[in-house]
């Protein structure tokens, strides 16, 4: 039995559906370093209450998912450049009653970018344009990418996002390669997500990942999705959501407790949070 | 290590200086009646905020002590007649939002005077005039007492307990006794509580004890203060506070979960609370 004391400090996820996944990866951290700490999903029924109670109760770190990723701005006291950036919180930190919001999305993919050598003078074909997609396209700007076109099929959605980070808008992969070739090739649409529509689709045409450098998919789940198996099976550098997934709660982590874990136990609670 | 998971039922408690009673006591039962559910203890650093929390996090319990007991009427939504009877809360239901407050310490000693058969002609002296001996004076007038003195050295608190229930008032033991003696001796001061200036000091005269039927110490630190030790050498009824404490966290737990533990259960979890 979990032996539970008074003493513990908690963090939290605010999320509509949570799933069970940061539960089980800092907890499995926090046995690992041996910190008397204790993690717990919540879906709020109101979150500005919530907030409230993250002040009130001292909870040290709160981990912020859909839909409340933009609302919870106004909610915060300081917004860390990682979130400022993007407009989007996925981490709220309290020092002592003080909140400070972070997006370790973006900070992972940055990361990403950076460990994969990925260069600046590459093309890049960014599919999508939600709050993640926003994460994604502004960690390419910042490493200094600047022909990167967004394909969306919402217009205005995609115009806006291409228009924020001075990028061309494409409506379909078609038109943004006009014939051409890119170098990168992102995905950040629900295509080839487990147990969604499109779970078996692939998200860019063979042929365009064939003559890439690079295929980087943010969908997490499955860890291998159709595009991260073409990826491999051409034998491009692929990056994965998944590995988008352990960074930012790892970072999440760190910004939490202040200690870095070990990537022997960085590993294994990516295999205790999988084995569910 | 703790299996935590996302779907756990949360409950707290808030205190200035929060104990590991609670903690303890609800996990340990959790796991024997295999409820997904869990318990922490929290010193609240706004109670407002906390309160908040409670709702916006939909945490569906919530233990109250010291300081707080007053305080949080205004913020909850309902008072059980427990808790209006003595305009004090240590105890919090959430149902969906709405917050309803109770006070077990009361309910705990209604129960326990009517178990031992306590006979409301008998006379009571009754030393204390802080929060608890509230709950415990309005516990025997509500059972029928009315042969009741409250013995506190400040007049102005003692005299206004005593006035609330139509008790009598008296400055120390000799005065209320007068030279003859009574049928049941209540302390409900810190007299006898461990790691108190006076954990060695007997609250009533062994003599007053002597002559007795009942002794009834609402101390709960150590399980055998001098009362509960003179009352057993005496021979008479004796009423710890140990049992009000095991009893008022019962009825919080019946409360929160709607579920009954076995007195075998119950007894295990009381052994597991005292086990630190």
């Amino acid at each position: 039995m979990p032996i539970l004391n008074k003493d513990m400090t908690l963090c939290i996820s605010l999320s509509a559906r949570p799933s069970n996944n940061g539960t089980r990866f800092h907890n499995f951290l926090y046995e690992a370093l041996g910190l008397n700490w204790i993690y717990k999903a919540f879906a709020p029924t109101n979150l500005e209450q919530a907030i409230a109670g993250v002040r009130g109760l001292g909870i040290r770190g709160c981990a912020v998912s859909m839909p409340y990723k933009e609302e919870v701005i106004a909610l915060v006291d300081r917004m860390d450049a990682s979130a400022s950036a993007i407009d989007s919180v996925n981490t709220i930190v309290n020092d002592d009653g003080v909140l400070t919001a972070y997006n370790t999305d973006y900070t992972a993919i940055a990361q990403l970018i950076e460990r994969n050598a990925l260069d600046p003078a590459w093309s890049v074909v960014l599919r999508g344009s939600g709050g993640m997609a926003k994460a994604t396209a502004a960690a390419f700007r910042d490493a200094g990418f600047r022909d990167v076109t967004i394909v969306a099929r919402n217009e205005e959605t995609g115009r806006t996002l291409a228009e924020l980070y001075g990028f061309a808008w494409a409506a379909d992969v078609d038109a943004a390669l006009d014939g051409a070739t890119a170098d990168v090739f992102v995905n950040v649409t629900p295509i080839g997500m487990a147990g969604g529509p499109e779970a078996d689709s692939l998200s860019f045409p063979e042929a365009a990942i064939d003559a890439a450098r690079v295929v980087f998919d943010v969908v997490a789940l499955p860890a291998e999705t159709p595009l991260v198996r073409a990826g491999r099976a051409a034998g491009k550098v692929v990056i994965s959501g998944a590995e988008v997934m352990t960074i930012q709660a790892l970072e999440q982590f760190v910004l939490y407790t202040g200690r870095r874990p070990s990537d022997e136990q960085l590993h294994a609670a990516e295999d205790f949070m999988r084995a569910q």
